[in-house]
């Protein structure tokens, strides 16, 4: 039976063809946008750098999905997934109205039309993927591989919100989306909205074809069913047996989300995965377009990936084929003489928020509350005298998480994803307010799962990353807890995050939204069981390259500056927040309201740790940056204070580390009088670094003093052992520090031989006595601060 | 009916014993290794850093992977995916003479037990995962997700190989693991070996259960269709059970292999993908170890996952459980008073080089052919003055490319890789002598696809990564040409891979292997149709904090430094060796022997190109690394030339990037010396940087003349946009570099004032140029080096 009426089946049709005249005059015209004259060479582009192959198909779409919101009163986002997807969205936006609405300088109008056409992938104008500039997008379509847990993400925590997801095969190829189809399991019905996955086969990559769109249909109807959904197949070509199909395709769709859901939120609760619904749309790449040129076949091959007629401005045959083409869609038909969307175009246009392009949700900021986090006063450790008592900074900062996690227990905007880490980094406190998400069977000995948990596990850090993105970009509130060295999996999903927000920031319009943050644990430094393949603390080097408008980078040096350091993050916007701590147990140095002054500073000296009372310049700076740095640098300023005592050692820790930039380079970076005041312009300094030593060279080299910065941090020299002989096989320990000191202060006493002496025969029993026994020397593995 | 005789069965089972008595070993005991004694505290090592939870299922994989390599007399190689998989895959290497082999020093009896156990995740010893310090083995086992393109990567072309491949269901939910198991659509089996994969359903991950483990049996085995395989079920407890359906599994499984085999390589070829099988192998996680400890359940729960047993040394209960546990294996029965094992238990295991710790495959480098690289003259492009001819560098080394694969037509030992894109990044000459490799039906608008095609193209490069892994460390040569921005997709697999190679280097038992080769192109500088989101030049920063005994990364500025290169590379061993190089038109510079005595010193001056002749030190140095940098620096020179003829200028360029570095810290670093000579000690070097302008920092900080140096690079001003005005965003281009020269040199001429303004007037005169026709100026599009 076929769902749609006639004359609504003609509406339907005529607002596909609008958006497809709108993305194909995107690509190719510069002039005579309705061509209201025959198309000649000069109304082209002089480059014409879009992609034709998937707008048809992204168009139809959205035709569609105009559709079943207006019919069902709809609140709908939809993410793009596929490529080159921009001249699509961009060409709906403007036919409803929210193009205009975001940037009123686009009318509709045949106007706006022609700046809309020549805007696109033009200097200075809109990218060709969908991007932050496009209304609507919470997705960059440039990157492929994350639009299923962006829209995962998106839904979370949304009961009400439909979020359809159209997945290029081409995207569907790559680890992240193919991981992404099991998002179903940690997805629950009840407190979270619908996803609809629209894969568009539309059969080519750039040049070859595509895996899932040659798999023998049965194998492709069993691999979907074993992701746990249901596929409903549209395949075709003809326009009006396809508009039937899709119509009926959607309602049966979301005919099904909506029994999933009531049986899911009725009063007994279904208890059971039920098999969401999966959309398998199999259109011709290129559809609509030239069928053939130059005597090559183009539309449905791979050829129609970009731009299918190459050669318009040269060639008369692709100018008059080009011209046809354009003129398929009936321009007269759909735009009015004042290049306006006729009445039939609009009828298939929703209203208001209800517009795909209007939706606040692809605009989060404006959804936004501020978070409730509880006063750090009620997990704060004491701190009678700094470096005599250890906590694990993880944990107390887990009782700080927990607190926020019960204080949203009715709104639920807050979540912590992690690979099966939480636990495990000492973040166990939320179990006692929340569960672990899962829906799938649970055993008598499984523990803390839950359908409706807040905390998300899953062995991808792809997953985590996606969703926590889809959750903050559409207004809520998370945290990523990650192993330090496979944060990098995520590298590339973080670069197109800080692009995102880069550029979001520039638009007047976008609201800010959450911070992303990470807290970096399981770092470098203690990885006793698993050695090697576990050590890389270059993430902090990875973001550092990206806008300083974006990232900010934590290392607090134990628990309370932690503590302070998570309010911080917990309430900024707009940022990608790392954190670096430590889950093993830890020095308390700071009480919780030195903890925020410092934390406030970013850097400062620690006057109770050095021993330059008095003089008016320290002979030495000891600085660092880091919780085992810390406390190293400080074991170092005890030796020192012993052997050395004449020595004046001055003692900084780094919190924040870009402020250590210049002030031109980043926000927080410190004004060079600043930093001259802090590590002198002309004494040694001396610096542990959590990371990769020549780190600190690249923030610090413009600075005055710089030639006199001698860092130590990690050089790879990793492997299975105990916590000091990993320091000492990186040169960071207590001894070498020393060492450091003595090689480098001008003019010590001769006995300052003898005690480097001393170091370099502490280090040799250190390494004898761990070889034999496989623990650390007792007098470094019980140490103190002494003074 | 059961495959295997009673006799058989009991032989299989003891040598499974044995393995899990070992791997139990290694994890609890520094003495008392054969039990010989009750159990003391002070046997029992003091931190207990293993994992037990996946061994015993490993441990039974690798029995039954020797019965059929006997049986069969197979090539066999396995691949151990699993996390912690390190105490059962040592322990089987151990008892069948490996280990011994490959280590001495550990001998195959009691004292060698006893050093077996005590080295095991021990300061200085081996690594609790899968490592290069195990034999056998071409896989870390720490990070998880690779295991199975690893295992594609290493049957290819192995026809008579078989590739076992173990993964962990926690592994399973990452991202890569999900996409390779499509690797069967790139998958020859007439020229390729087999991958058997092994699905190891034990259940659990660190503290959570696994999704593939709780799926719904009809879903699994839906999704596991879908991927085109073809399941056999193993599940249950009882191991005698357990043998004989292990057994009769893996004998129905290998008839498949060889039937699908068989048919591929007759003289008619089949021609349809067949479906390969799989195995699923459910046991409990924690199989044979304590059942409960303290009340609770440990043996299948996520409680086996590490040390069932935390208290050995303190508490009398786990002392006694730990003994009982040990004492199941019944160790009297398995090996003799010398501790050497039974002859029941070597009765299983095959003979020399098919043992899986023996096989040379697992030691890639002693199969290693020289890869025949033609003459470079037959591509080298002709260059009879600098700066006036261009070329796409790619397609030239591209047609050297074809040459090698032609040429190894009959050998197969050589392999382009990458997402998509060999046309696009103008490699497109491979297909005159090869195709992509394609399993599925082909259409007749298809180009280039072939069951048996030597480039792989996958719209995944952690693909792409995983398979040239597997096929380099198994002996073969490759090339993985990438998108510059998106290869950090695999930021954390090359870590990794890093890694490995450091820690192989070291090991005189592993024989060097061909390098791991990148070509990056569609870098950063042209991005004109995608913008933003694929400009990202920080894979260079990335690999250089890692190992510089392993990572080197090469900037050609033209077709045939990228030529002299690229041979370079391909020639190398035990590299990770990053090539970025433009798919542009781009001038050529250096005639084919310039070029290679310029990539052989890695820098440069070229002496044709400044203007310092007959001065002793120039006034200034113009420093180049990248084609479009090297371009810049180029065209500033001349305008130089042309506006301040008396300025003393030279133009250094850097192949090389490492040379940069102080000769302590890479072994390509120049001394101070050459550096000093090259730069000068105190003149203004104006650097221009194809990537992050830090890195150049980072890497120059030590010398002399750091204080001089500015360096211009990509700092995130990206958009879509001209090639020109990227650069002027990003302040690199050739009349901000002048601009940089008037800012810099003392004691210029008043006229220089002058010309900074028409440098400046020229930004100007470009950015409204190009902001009204989308294009570049003439004056810069049709430049040439006019001297």
């Amino acid at each position: 039976m076929a769902p749609v009426a006639k004359d609504r089946l003609a509406a339907l049709d005529a607002h596909w063809r609008a958006a497809n005249y709108l993305a194909a005059g995107q690509i190719y015209l510069m002039d005579n946008a309705l061509l209201t004259e025959p198309l000649r060479p000069e109304h082209i582009k002089p480059r014409l750098l879009g992609h034709w192959g998937t707008s048809p198909g992204l168009n139809f779409v959205h035709t569609h999905l105009n559709r079943v919101i207006q019919e069902r009163d709809l609140d709908a986002l939809c993410v793009w997934g596929p490529g080159h997807g921009g001249p699509a969205v961009l060409a709906n936006s403007w036919l409803e109205g929210s193009y205009t609405q975001t940037y009123p300088d686009i009318t509709r109008d045949a106007e706006g039309m022609a700046k809309l056409f020549r805007q696109f992938s033009f200097p200075g104008g809109v990218p060709s993927h969908v991007a932050p500039e496009t209304p609507g997008s919470i997705h960059e379509g440039g990157e492929l591989g994350y639009s299923l847990a962006h829209a995962y993400g998106a839904a979370l925590d949304n009961p009400d919100l439909l979020v359809a997801c159209v997945i290029g095969d081409g995207e569907a190829e790559t680890g992240p989306l193919a991981a992404s189809w099991h998002c179903n399991k940690f997805h629950d019905p009840a407190h979270d909205g619908a996803v609809l996955p629209i894969l568009h086969l539309n059969g080519y990559k750039i040049a070859n074809p595509t895996v899932l769109a040659r798999l023998p249909e049965a194998e492709l109807d069993a691999l979907l069913k074993g992701y746990g959904h249901q596929p409903i197949y549209v395949a075709g070509d003809e326009p009006h047996e396809m508009h039937q199909a899709m119509a009926a395709a959607m309602d049966r769709a979301l005919d099904r989300i909506r029994s999933i859901q009531e049986a899911a939120r009725s009063a007994d609760g279904a208890q059971g995965r039920e098999p969401w619904p999966v959309i398998v749309l199999r259109t011709p790449k290129g559809w609509t377009g030239p069928a053939a040129v130059d005597g090559e076949p183009v539309e449905n091959t791979w050829r129609a990936h970009q731009v299918p007629l190459s050669g318009v401005r040269e060639n008369p045959d692709h100018l008059r084929l080009l011209e046809e083409w354009l003129r398929s869609y009936r321009p007269e038909e759909l735009f009015d003489a004042e290049g306006r969307p006729s009445e039939q175009v609009v009828s298939c246009v929703p209203e208001g928020e209800r517009r795909l392009g209007a939706t606040p949700h692809a605009n989060g900021g404006r959804l936004t509350r501020r978070l409730p986090v509880p006063p750090l006063e009620h997990f704060a450790v004491t701190v009678d005298k700094p470096g005599t008592t250890l906590h694990e900074p993880t944990r107390i900062a887990g009782a700080l998480l927990a607190q926020v996690m019960a204080d949203t227990a009715q709104r639920r905007d807050f979540r912590v994803v992690g690979p099966d880490e939480t636990e495990s980094n000492r973040l166990g406190a939320l179990y006692d307010v929340t569960s672990k998400v899962w829906q799938e069977r649970t055993l008598d000995t499984d523990e803390h799962l839950a359908r409706d948990g807040r905390v998300m596990e899953v062995l991808s850090e792809h997953l985590c990353q996606g969703w926590l993105e889809g959750y903050t970009l559409t207004g809520r509130h998370g945290l990523f807890s990650c192993y330090e060295a496979f944060v990098h999996i995520v590298d590339s999903m973080v670069n197109q995050h800080i692009k995102w927000l880069k550029t979001s920031r520039a638009l007047p319009w976008r609201a800010p939204v959450p911070s992303l943050n990470y807290l970096l644990t399981s770092h470098v430094w203690r990885q006793d069981h698993n050695g090697f393949s576990h050590q890389d603390p270059g993430f902090v080097d990875h973001v550092l390259n990206k806008s300083p408008h974006v990232v900010r980078v934590y290392l607090p040096p134990d628990a309370n500056t932690l503590l302070s350091v998570t309010e911080h993050v917990l309430h900024s916007r707009d940022y990608v927040n790392v954190v670096v701590a430590g889950k093993q147990p830890c020095f308390d140095w700071l009480s919780l309201d030195e903890a925020r002054a410092h934390c406030a500073r970013g850097a400062g000296v620690w006057e109770w740790a050095g021993t330059e009372q008095g003089t008016r310049d320290p002979d030495v700076v000891l600085a660092c940056a880091g919780d085992v740095p810390t406390q190293e640098v400080l074991a170092a300023a005890a030796l020192l204070r012993e052997h050395l005592p004449e020595l004046a050692v001055r003692v900084v820790n780094v919190v924040d580390i870009a402020r250590l930039m210049p002030r031109e380079e980043h926000p927080h970076g410190m004004a060079d009088s600043e930093f001259d005041a802090l590590f002198t312009r002309d004494k040694p300094v001396i610096f542990a670094y959590h990371g990769y030593p020549w780190l600190i060279h690249r923030l610090a080299y413009r600075r005055t003093g710089h030639a006199n910065l001698h860092v130590r941090g990690y050089t790879e020299a990793g492997t299975t052992t105990t916590p000091f002989d990993m320091v000492v096989r990186n040169n960071l320990d207590r001894f070498r520090l020393v060492m450091d000191v003595v090689d480098r202060v001008p003019g010590l006493a001769v006995r300052a031989t003898a005690v480097r002496q001393a170091m370099a025969d502490a280090r040799t029993r250190h390494h004898a006595w761990i070889r034999e026994h496989g623990i650390d020397l007792p007098e470094v593995a019980d140490w103190t601060w002494p003074y």
